[in-house]
């Protein structure tokens, strides 16, 4: 299916859901961009997911944001347990339009849900010239240095600004080892994940996605990974009055109320301090690729950019469906 | 040497080495307290090199800040090749009395050098019940992911928040395996370094620390902490004008000119969005302290905690200084 036809189709399960016309709109754009640079663990296999927990009433289709402007550049929103796009999609569009006039944004999100990627958001503003850091929390998936239980999400860290080339430098990463995400659709597709990045209920490493995801995964780099997630689960959580630690509600597994993630959204001009901005990225970005390359690699590559550039491919061609997902659509339109 | 005299010390050789009472006693009291956090990679270890620097002019021991008011919330510092600490706490002044009033501030700081510790303004900063990030740039000494060439400094990521407990919580880590200032200190004291942490000039595993600081340091957990250093750099070098990737000088061994190290910190109100910061603080480490622990494990520490712990020890016991810094300080002294 091409991703435009994919968008519609999207659209339209949302509609049916309840969903405005805008927001259903917002939905499937995020959903199908996630498609399109290949962040399947954050596309389509989450649309079931989304519909179950609206029609189980644990995400609200018709939200009533509370937005509070806090000072010229703080807005902090309470989104009624809306989902996660719409009220990241509201905290973006703020966050840009106050940076570009300001300078600088930061927008607190509470009562908020999964919002796919965290790169979706970034650039868009990186397109305006802003630099962009986003924090989000999420259910409960690492251990914190020094346990054998889990209490942080895989929590992740995105950092965007504008360069001179055709891609954005977009940093986007979990402080897990593997992305929960990629853990779900390895189950899914009956696959094994690599050694050594996630433990069973009883502490065993484990290499059975569905054995992870009761167990724990592991921090990147011990107690390193470990305050990251916790630094994360603080900005975006703890400090925007959303859920933190184990009290985030995992979206697929439980239906006993939202979710309540949180996110924080901080944009600034990146020609406040330097009028060259983008031509120092330039400089940056070529003096990497000049480096020598270890064994095997041919081009060393930016974050981000190789993301873009199959998002590039991927408009033009067909987007693949794994039959499973066909199948949820399917379920989903004939609601 | 009780921690008193120490700083009594050290003030005196900055003195000598032309810096003003006022700022001789601010690197004194940031040199001091990376003593009593026994984070002596960044303390005493360095008194040498900042002086030396002083000596053949790449550190400006009388350096005029310009001073660049860009909105109500963000500033620019010129620091004129300043000593790092100088310039570095100047921007927490202003950051801390702007986030107070302002709810955040955002300080960008270039021509500065080497600062020591990050989690010395970060705690100033939690002091007033305010959240802190800050980064800063450093020489090069890490590999971008699919090169074998050094390029990034292991340029901190640094994060502080305030607890109700006796410690703040500080999370103040390097993006290498190890820290540059750990295989100094390893190389000084004729110490082999871990295993599978750095490279030499070839390319191979070395364990040898002067070997290790030829060669490259190895980023945490290959891509992310490479994207993680260059994000670092970018925020802190490519946005506030300062040197960035190569172009930082080692300060220990190239004194062709200063280093021109970039800083950036971004401090706001903990209440920004509730007004119970603290108390969820406090859940969230006690949620933590709960967990099972790993094997060997007596107590789950939070980020900060052990480093503060040792303060507490170590401003009342006399603090052990090696023979060879002891006869460093005799020669700064008699200079």
């Amino acid at each position: 299916m091409y991703y435009k036809d994919l968008s519609k189709l999207i659209y339209r399960i949302f509609k049916k859901h309840n969903l405005s016309s805008k927001d259903s709109k917002i939905c499937s754009d995020a959903i199908t961009q996630s498609e399109l640079v290949e962040a399947t663990s954050h596309g389509l296999s989450r649309l079931k997911m989304y519909c179950d927990r609206i029609n189980k009433k644990v995400i609200n289709p018709k939200p009533k944001f509370k937005i509070k402007k806090i000072s010229q550049s703080i807005y902090h929103i309470d989104a009624d347990n809306s989902i996660g796009f719409v009220a990241a999609q509201k905290a973006t569009n703020i966050a840009i339009k106050t940076a570009i006039s300001k300078g600088f944004a930061m927008i607190g999100v509470k009562n908020s849900g999964h919002y796919g990627a965290s790169s979706y958001y970034i650039n868009q503003a990186v397109k305006k010239n802003l630099i962009a850091l986003c924090f989000t929390n999420a259910p409960s998936a690492i251990a914190p240095y020094g346990s054998k239980k889990k209490m942080f999400g895989t929590n992740p860290i995105s950092f965007g600004a504008p360069t001179k080339f055709k891609y954005p430098f977009i940093f986007d990463s979990s402080v897990s080892i593997i992305n929960r995400g990629k853990i779900r659709l390895a189950a899914k597709q009956k696959k094994n994940i690599p050694y050594g990045v996630a433990l069973d209920k009883s502490g065993k490493i484990t290499t059975n996605p569905k054995k992870a995801l009761e167990g724990v995964q592991l921090p990147i780099a011990g107690f390193r990974g470990s305050g990251l997630a916790w630094m994360v689960d603080i900005l975006s959580g703890i400090f925007t009055g959303a859920a933190h630690g184990k009290s985030v509600r995992d979206p697929f597994d439980d239906f006993s109320g939202p979710q309540n993630v949180g996110h924080l959204f901080i944009f600034f001009k990146s020609s406040l301090f330097t009028n060259n901005f983008s031509k120092r990225m330039k400089e940056s970005i070529i003096n990497v690729k000049k480096l020598p390359k270890t064994k095997g690699t041919r081009e060393i590559f930016y974050p981000g950019q190789q993301k873009y550039m199959k998002y590039n491919k991927n408009v033009k061609k067909k987007i693949k469906i794994p039959n499973k997902i066909k199948i949820e659509i399917k379920k989903l339109l004939v609601k």
